[in-house]
């Protein structure tokens, strides 16, 4: 008998507990049809809680909960406002969304993970065609950086106020979260090179790979850490001759983004720029209603990983069996892969559960369809 | 007789010199056509003499010797690497490139104004027709936040090395980057008035403005100074009723860019995110070839402004006569516009350019010409 593996499952807020329920479906359905060891438990913790209990928005203990679990599936936290209707404006809530920062750093989820493909069926917002072509990788520091929260407000409130913002890295995080990206370059070349379909690199000595890393810095403004995270990569790409190394500022970056990002393979970026950056290989491969995300603990088994779309709790449209589920589906297809790291059923049944959404996407693009709709059609062929 | 108008013609690196020269013959005609005050005098630093002599890329007294004058225009400092061609990959020579952020601290020019609008013949990279009503000036605070080079390397090249960066936010330079933003919408909706455009943008509260003024942030992470920018920007908003107020994360705020960036009037936004934002509204509006940047000293007439394209010194095509003088022409333009705060004549050539560089670019979209065809074609407009 395999062992059983455990997920948390936190709906959150405003969509959340309806994209959620569509992907707890799918998981019973992928369970009972291959006789999964997967087992989950449901944490009702809408943030309204927030006001009325503790002054958070999660039980006090959450994390001690959490913490026996294997991972946690998280629908969505707070109130970003509409994203797709942009003449409409709110103001974000951003406390509701704190819960989020308090998982990756409790249970020291220093990957953060956000494929960016444009798959088939998904909206494409650049002209050029190549645009199908989009597969990256973008690998975010998820553990210090510039979001260690450190700083104050000098004589807050006054005309002589003075805010001050720390930023800090260490090499440690710096070498595991660049030695990440040069592995998953090699697992994404060794995938592509088994589909039959390699894509080149040049390096800047002529010679050409099949995968490629990209560190992005901003190392002309911020030389401490962009020197740092310069001179980590070139030593560590030393130990990988066979993946292709490559060097933007984040400025440039997001330009080549729109310009030519197709071009782009695995891109390994700091918290804050890897969050910028991670935003606009979203909204480039599809938008948010098909962006998934990782955050990952890669070493440490008593720590789970915490897995969520890209999106927010969309308020507007809560509770009307409107919103769009796939990025939810595509977030359980990338936790069952990561759960089935040791058990070959669990990895296929990611495969299987994202190949019915990628397919469901691909014949239904712009149907003006309702969550238990969609939900229903991609259960339909598992 | 009016005042002399003194600029100094910085030519720089790469393809600098070239497209500056095409400047400066626009700067004759309309001189002698219009018989201005105006006269220059020409700075040949290329960066290379940063090797030669003091281990800098201008002399020891560049500041002073700028200093006697009204302006800088500069062509294009250091080697970023070929921007169109990320197939080829170079690392940025981000050493050569310091004069600007010395010229930027040095002349204390606390606005950096960036306008994106998608013209007429420019490049169009986003799919949605819609682009073409893109018209958004982005103000970036350029005097202190995350450039103020503060921080450093504990045990440098150890495993155990920490680099820390601090971040620096003055309510002062809030507040006065704020109130700059809140002017221009006025002066933007009061311009469109006369041109009979009116824009209409929605407040919170239901309420139609004419502009609007959109801060950027990201203080769901980057707490304090976040906190601080959205206090100053409420506060100030109260003065300006007249223009509807947004606030955006970055993170959300590059998607919107690409997901309907007509929606934005005017962003004012840090020196990092502003670095960031300001390259994307570039290239959303047509891309590095016809991007001005304006570096400006609003309130001290004893500190000259700086006027450079955004784009790189290309040293690929450098000398080649190939390079596009199309964004170091609009910079004039938006030189000689501030220039002629207080002299219309001025001024006035300031629009004659743009028209007749917008003119020329509408009229040969995508035509095959070199640098001297285009600058001479513009001028034969003048
Ligand atoms: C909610 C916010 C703090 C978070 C972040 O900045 O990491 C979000 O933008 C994300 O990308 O997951
Ligand atoms: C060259 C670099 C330091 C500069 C900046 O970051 O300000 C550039 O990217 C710009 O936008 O003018």
């Amino acid at each position: 008998m395999a062992q059983k593996i455990r997920i948390a499952v936190t709906p959150g807020d405003g969509i959340g507990p309806e994209v959620v329920a569509e992907a707890v479906h799918c998981l019973e359905a992928l369970r009972s049809r291959h006789n999964l060891p997967l087992e989950w438990t449901r944490f009702p913790w809408p943030s309204h809680a927030w006001h009325e209990e503790n002054g958070e928005s999660m039980p006090a203990d959450a994390l001690d909960q959490l913490q026996k679990y294997d991972a946690i599936l998280l629908g969505a936290l707070g109130d970003p406002g509409p994203v797709d209707d942009p003449d409409r404006y709110l103001l974000p809530d951003s406390i509701s969304l704190a819960p989020l920062l308090d998982m990756r750093k409790g249970f020291d989820q220093w990957v953060c993970e956000r494929p960016a493909r444009l798959l088939p069926g998904a909206r494409q917002y650049l002209a050029d065609e190549r645009a199908k072509d989009i597969d990256m990788l973008v690998i975010r520091e998820n553990s210090e950086g510039e979001y260690v929260s450190q700083g104050g407000r000098l004589r807050k409130g006054t005309p002589d106020e003075v805010a001050t913002q720390m930023e800090v890295f260490t090499r440690r995080a710096t070498d595991r979260i660049i030695r990440y990206g040069f592995e998953q370059a090699r697992l994404r070349a060794a995938a592509r090179a088994e589909e039959g379909r390699t894509r080149h690199f040049k390096t800047l000595d002529g010679k050409i790979c099949e995968s490629q890393v990209c560190i992005v810095t901003k190392r002309n403004a911020l030389r401490y850490w962009g020197d740092m995270y310069t001179e980590a990569f070139e030593e560590m790409s030393r130990e990988y001759p066979d993946v292709a190394t490559h060097h933007e500022l984040v400025d440039a970056a997001c330009m080549k983004f729109v310009q030519a990002p197709w071009a782009f393979d695995v891109v390994v970026a700091s918290n804050l720029q890897g969050d910028i950056l991670t935003d606009l290989a979203a909204v480039l491969s599809g938008g948010m209603g098909v962006a998934p995300s990782c955050n990952l603990n890669p070493d440490d088994p008593d720590m789970p990983s915490m897995f969520e779309p890209t999106h927010g709790s969309a308020p507007d449209i809560a509770g009307q069996g409107l919103a769009d589920p796939t990025a939810m589906l595509f977030t359980t297809a990338r936790m069952l892969d990561w759960l089935g790291r040791n058990d070959p059923a669990v990895a296929a049944a990611g495969r299987e559960l994202f190949d019915a959404v990628a397919a469901d996407l691909a014949e239904n693009a712009g149907a003006r369809r309702g969550t238990q709709e969609i939900g229903k059609a991609v259960r339909d062929r598992l």
